[in-house]
């Protein structure tokens, strides 16, 4: 499937769109291609978009003042992913997103999609639902980390992105779960 | 103000709505009262509304097989709370809702808000903005919690909630925190 095609299943999963409709709504997708390593946004940017990933995979992560990596989230196919506390509330950006791999991602300024709500209101519905799943999936994963301990965390994660271990760095996973690289070892050879 | 009135304003600050628009939408709300301690949603029950408070002080959380409670969330007026994991995906309630203080509260069921935001396009783009800032605040929750200290959150959690000391037990603070109450007591007294 192309670029074109992904988006049109993705939102298809949640809203239906006439095929006027999603060509109008795909001119305002601006593609991208990025290299391994490459950074969308880093810490005090201006952001003004989102992505939605199509290949590839990247994380969107914090360093703090002791050089102490948290990863907030990866972002895979069919994914989205920004800084939106900096999109929404037109602040810096206060988290870094980059590759870890080479990826395409389609790209959507806040204006468009404002735009795009505006105009067709199936898609303020698309993107009303997207961010109730992205809201649930934040306040389990807040809950997982107030509660449950690294190996919980740590069989989450793999349910969540079962093709992660093969993607990503260990030092990565580590960085996710807040736990040590040694920590994470003696997890992995426990599964 | 009436509860009316304080939805209506509520409302206001994201979405325009026509006096007729908002007479119909607030024909959809239910007002509830509730007394200190009393239980709006319990684990394992089937969770179909979300609350606007009008008056009073809700909390959503959660207790653990070693009966650990864990604070997601404080609800003052204005603010929504729900199990809302359990509401958007049909699922039955995984955290608990009750009332720290006696409570009124607007009920809205999810079959009523669903038919509000296809009705009226307005309703759509305010309840998409109201999750839009739901997601950050708990993105940032989680960011806090990855790194910071209990004495950072702590000044976090009073400058979200200012009004929260005269409001609330001690021991509830400790467990929004997840720091013992002998930890909150040395972070009180040194603030």
């Amino acid at each position: 499937m192309n670029a074109r095609e992904i988006l049109r299943e993705h939102i298809a999963k949640t809203a239906s769109l006439t095929d006027e409709q999603f060509d109008y709504c795909f001119e305002h997708f601006e593609p991208q291609s990025f290299k391994k390593g490459q950074v969308l946004i880093a810490e005090g940017d201006r952001v003004d978009a989102e992505y939605f990933v199509i290949s590839g995979c990247l994380k969107s992560f914090f360093v703090n003042d002791e050089i102490k990596m948290y990863i907030l989230q990866f972002a895979m196919p069919t994914w989205w992913t920004s800084d939106y506390n900096a999109l929404y509330t037109k602040s810096r950006a206060s988290i870094n997103v980059d590759c870890i791999t080479d990826a395409e991602v389609l790209s959507l300024s806040n204006a468009s999609r404002e735009k795009l709500c505006r105009d067709i209101h199936q898609l303020e519905y698309f993107f009303r639902w997207r961010t109730n799943k992205g809201y649930v999936a934040t306040q389990k994963r807040l809950l997982s980390l107030m509660n449950n301990d690294a190996k919980k965390r740590y069989e989450e994660l793999l349910e969540l992105y079962p093709q992660l271990y093969n993607l990503v760095p260990k030092h990565l996973i580590a960085a996710y779960l807040g736990v040590s690289r040694e920590t994470l070892s003696r997890l992995y050879n426990a599964h």
